[in-house]
């Protein structure tokens, strides 16, 4: 354990830390080196009997992960003391299988590989959070469509939006991240298998055939050629999942500040223990959200090490590909923490439309000068209509009274406009434009979403 | 002029430069407002008659520049002082059509449309020469199919790959961009346009109306909803252009690597006044390879940046936004330049085919030992010949001697083998395994490409 | 002008602007070039005779920056080409003296030697606005010491405090980077000075006496060896830099959240044209907390680049150090247009006494449950006191009545303390613990400070 | 264990794990919890006899690890867990006492605090591992004070200069991250204590009278004032961690390019199953070095997610200062594994003089043109002596012979230079300039500073 394990169910899922655990990580490694003997054993390369006895041992039990980690640091790598071991045990039981073990590979054909078996398993567990968070956002959009409140820009109130357009467009974000990640799959999920210096050369005329045969064993795609240094495939998931936490962290932006006790517009789910002051009863911290800004704060920065870790030596390469170890595993384990959270925050978010309808009123009517001055323009000229509204707006600041009562006594306005005209003027509801057109056209494109699969624009 | 256009014909390309110059990016917001009257009168919002006299205007030559960069400080952003000398100028016209400015929309509509007009143009320059360079790799690996070099891993000679490998390896990370470069464009290149809280209240009914008529006049796609606050689209430019500029940068670092005195292997096309030093004659610098690994070392940090201004607030952000305003342009501008010096590079590379068969010998011999083993281990067993072989090499270095000679004289080696088979096994150009099958299979893939088009998978 | 440059009025100054303009950059490296024919003279290397003709000429008025720009494409950096017209110009004056022009010297010493004399004048015109800042936040801090307001942590309401202390932490950050700042003068701003390989070869037995006559020349420290390519002087101006930045950004943040329309405690300095909207009067918008959180949200990303720039081959670099030269400008330029709009913000910040006392009471007192429990708890035991409180929290919450009150009518409660005890402890202005005395520390801090000099711990 | 902790051995050390390791993390907060009752109790604001039964199960072994980390995702931190179990198990043994577990306190106190602990401890480390390195290159640039070698740059055979130049300019490096590791622990290592708000009023008027006693207690400097959301102190030991880790990677990239095939200058040595490969047999790679590029490549986006996460909100922030957990240790464990790798490295670094010295000649004696055009120049004027070297090098490179030769056969030359004197211009060892006083300047810094002890300039 180390410290970060600590906290790590903050940041991170349960399932995810399984994927990329030791023991995972390990028998991602072994994995390949089964569906390599039976690949070398159909093309003929080994023998047929060496296939079980090498099969069996491939087994994340049986290893000895401490004596692993002690021989990592004089080997460089992983695959070499893991091999090392694989190889012991299946001498034990059959010392001319021994022989065949990781035959003709390299350590990097088996970490890079064992690694896409890992960030496979994890595509398709971020995959469900993602479709879920989706599922709720169109529904908390649809919920809200006429859900009036104040729209801020630049963290002032501006003018009226609807709750159901903030959600439909945290929800559109995530809707070209889902294309996203299905148009990566094929790209970042491929087979890696070149031998020591990318030729296969150790494997005579046979290397296309055991390359084909292998990713076929493996489900995986056949490249078209290794590629040890050619490192785009990881550092797109690794990008791609830098946008999903971005737009995540967006989202827990927005929360939180909704959050903040003057505004009291939501709230995250509460549960026993969860965000809670003993001696501050009136607390409700926003730890979910707390939680995804920190995965928005460090993902960035992990995103940029991939991206510097591309530029790297000849066939194989001297700290870039090292530097993608820890890293690319810290970006996908911190974006599906982000996303669980997020999931959760928004599955059960309470919404007070009672204090987001009072919130519009903060500013005594200002927000809605824009509607009366269009309303007035038609009428007197919109350039005598600017001026009646600020003058009126300042006659309201001044005076502190509401905007409302401000323009119902000003004569000049109340010439052209009646008080109805006026109450409705200046009712916020009435004034959403096209919000609820564009809530529709969002939610239009997530059902346009073939479930469960990849699908293009 | 600043100080970093001094050093921009290193770093950038005279067309980008214009792209993404002051004129241009003045020029693309003035596009976005004559199309903006363009679509209002034709949907009725405005008069057909302020049409002419707004969009006559739309033409960064009247602009003052300097007044603008001085208005913006106090404005906040570009477009508030640029909307106010284009409605000054329209007025002087047409009083009555002045009224019509900018009429409905808020200033990052009009900037980040400009933005996205401007990353339009940009894009196109980049998938030409891209293409150009695509094409003269793909040359390169055919020509060079059969030239044997040495492959390295760790920076250390491994075993012989051929040159036509390397080549086709740097072409495949390229072509997986070309496939991300012509995917995100219909994501990121969308109309911004939501009016001043998102909802375009103020155009009544006609919002979405307007919204599609301006799409089409730009030529862009109408998107689900406005994203002022999504930023994924842009931030998808910034991570396909930074991994672009890594995978430009690995070719930069390989050929610069080749190019060392001692290896000699590459040289960079020569030209008067490039790269040479009047007082050290022998110099060949790598002044491509050094501006290109100049933007693989710049380009990440500021993809970070975009990443980390996504996290932006409500419905218009307080920094987020802004951040991306240079830093965008800059990825931009240094993938361009990168990619220009390296197809320029590439385009008339010194390839010294001798040199890399010289170095092959370097180690004497010593990089085929593992063919020796393989074909030695089929007589006698893997480990005998392992233990007999490496008992060679061990003489082989200690006596300075060249393996082959060494293999000659042990006695238990040529009872096995003959002085020809020796020769056959010790020569590097038998033992390059599938290396012509993965340049066929690369130079496939880029001939599946259509031409001038995107594509998918 | 770049577009860059249209908004620079926000992210910069004018006077910085000036000291990283081409015209400064060049005149920097032209004042190298005229210092070394001086050192060099007087050392005996070159004529007297020649100091004259050329020190005359180095001036930057005289050369064609658009032909220098040009030519850096080709040279790989800016000094080749600047030499070169410098000798021309010499030439056509004396032509003995032009073959004394940049003796001994390579391109990076000038370039260096030009930037270190650029930072100079960076930092000195950064150490003023920071004293400006720093007394305007002391006597802010002094002035507010007992203005009582909320605490939040969590963006929650908390406990109260003072926004004198507030004020007080945001200067004691700004006082730790005063330290760093002058503490890496002595060690970012020495002299650059090694000729082609470092070693001052040409100069023959002259070198160092010449580098100590061009050090004490240009009144920069001689340093122990030249640093090509050691870039730790650089790096660590940026990253001090970078943190005052992200101190910057703290303040900026604060400032922001308390000018929400809901929060509006305070006010960022109005001024004719500034942050205001004509169509929504009641705006009042952070344009300067906006610039500043821009540049807290880019510096990072600029720091990354300088550090990972660090990593350089042998003598002289390949991309490393030519990733320094818009990335450290663009540092200065950002840290300082941060610290002068944030000077500019404090230096005329609204404070809205009033409203930071309402909104201690948006709680309805629960803030205060604390303190009550410690008073009853000294009386009944803390346990049953936290029991009390608690209890007496959730009716306050569940009837919509302040704490006040409730405890008032508990009859647990009243029995041991008196409705003026309850009153007395329902003030949160008697509840701010060591806020003074932090303030007062802080202060006191502020003034050990040696006026207008570096300093040392 | 998590998966990075398989390859830990090789990017950290066991000393560092242990320092950063989950037990010694809450026993450092331990250490806070027992300090604070001692602390308070001598200021009277708990009774003295609740300090024994409170400092008793400080320890991190009576700790259940597993319930902690299941904890800590509802509370939001670590600290409210383990004060919780903490607290219950001082009651089974004191009811009383288990009161005043962590009073007045807040969770970051203890977190910041505890984190001061491993830093002092982890800056302990560091210091003597850069002690060792300093040492040892310090012994290495005197030892080859006259060991010519070429100098390259670009990449490029450049002049001769000395691997003790060589080495001296590593060591100036670090000899400045000496100064400033030095410089940073007053600043950095605080304690911190604040309470809820940062105003220590639980504690009434003893809130500075308690922090005084609990910073001498930890031998900690008492600060001016909390630092809750300052978070420049912990950014500064990052940013200098960054600055070692990147010159770090400027040595291991020299000695990496040093020990190419091709090169052969430097080899890292040897051990058993350190860095070869059984079937490549001349391989001798670099494993110590590309654990520190490794590093090199990481640390720089960590240390700008530490800046990015200086823009805290309040009194106490939502995410930033959650990006720290990680991200601190990571890159102190980082720095010291690279540290470490670098110390092992150099302290038994093979230098082959020979192949230096045959290196030189790689260029036919071309990189010698310079100081036979500087001799030329004295008798025949510069321009002349320049045009005849000009013509000598073409001569030498068009014809495949040495530079020398060529000299010797022009008649131009040989008429103002013998034989002898073109041998000895010829020869690099006599063109190393001030190399050597560089190098002793340097070693003469190395040995003014105090041993074992922090300094200032």
């Amino acid at each position: 354990m180390t410290a970060s394990q600590l906290t790590s169910s903050m940041f991170s899922t349960d399932a995810m830390q399984s994927v990329f655990g030791p023991a995972a990580c390990v028998q991602r490694m072994l994995d390949v080196e089964a569906a390599l003997a039976r690949a070398e054993a159909a093309c003929g390369v080994i023998p047929e009997a060496a296939v079980q006895p090498i099969a069996a041992h491939c087994n994340a039990q049986q290893i000895d992960l401490d004596a692993l980690a002690r021989a990592a640091g004089a080997s460089g790598n992983l695959a070499i003391p893991l091999v090392k071991q694989l190889t012991q045990r299946v001498a034990q039981a059959d010392a001319d299988a021994a022989k065949y073990v990781h035959w003709g590979a390299t350590s990097q054909d088996v970490i890079d590989t064992g690694m896409v078996l890992q960030l496979r398993d994890a595509l398709d567990l971020i995959d469900a959070d993602l479709d879920t968070l989706c599922d709720t956002l169109a529904k908390l959009a649809a919920a809200h469509r006429d859900t009036v409140m104040i729209g801020r820009t630049w963290m002032q109130h501006a003018l009226p939006i609807t709750f159901g357009l903030k959600a439909a467009e945290w929800l559109d974000g995530l809707l070209r991240h889902r294309q996203r990640l299905a148009a990566l799959r094929s790209r970042a999920l491929a087979l890696q298998f070149g031998g020591a210096a990318g030729t296969l050369a150790s494997l005579g005329n046979k290397g296309i055939d055991v390359a084909a045969a292998l990713a076929a064993d493996l489900a995986l795609p056949l490249p078209a050629a290794p590629w040890h240094t050619q490192r785009d495939r990881f550092t797109e998931v690794a990008t791609v999942l830098g946008m999903l936490t971005g737009s995540l962290g967006k989202i827990a932006r927005d929360i939180s500040l909704q959050m903040q006790t003057e505004v009291g517009e939501l709230a995250e789910p509460s549960a026993p223990g969860r965000g809670g002051s003993s001696t501050m009863p009136h607390k409700r911290n926003p730890v979910g959200c707390a939680a995804v800004l920190t995965a928005a704060v460090r993902v960035p920065g992990l995103v940029a090490t991939m991206l510097a870790g591309m530029v790297q030596e000849h066939e194989r390469a001297l700290g870039g590909w090292q530097a993608e170890w820890d890293t690319l595993p810290e970006i996908v384990e911190l974006c599906a923490g982000a996303l669980r959270q997020m999931r959760d925050v928004v599955g059960d978010l309470q919404v007070d439309v009672a204090r987001m309808r009072a919130n519009l009123e903060a500013t005594h009517g200002l927000i809605m000068a824009e509607a009366v001055t269009l309303a007035l323009g038609s009428a007197i000229g919109r350039m005598e209509a600017h001026h009646l509204v600020e003058r009126a707006c300042r006659t309201a600041v001044d005076s502190s009274r509401h905007l409302r009562d401000v323009l119902k006594q000003d004569r000049d306005v109340s010439a052209r406009l009646g008080a109805q005209d006026i109450d409705r003027l200046l009712d916020p509801t009435g004034y959403t434009g096209a919000a609820r057109a564009f809530v529709d056209r969002v939610l239009e494109q997530h059902l346009r979403r073939p479930a469960g699969d990849s699908y293009q624009e």
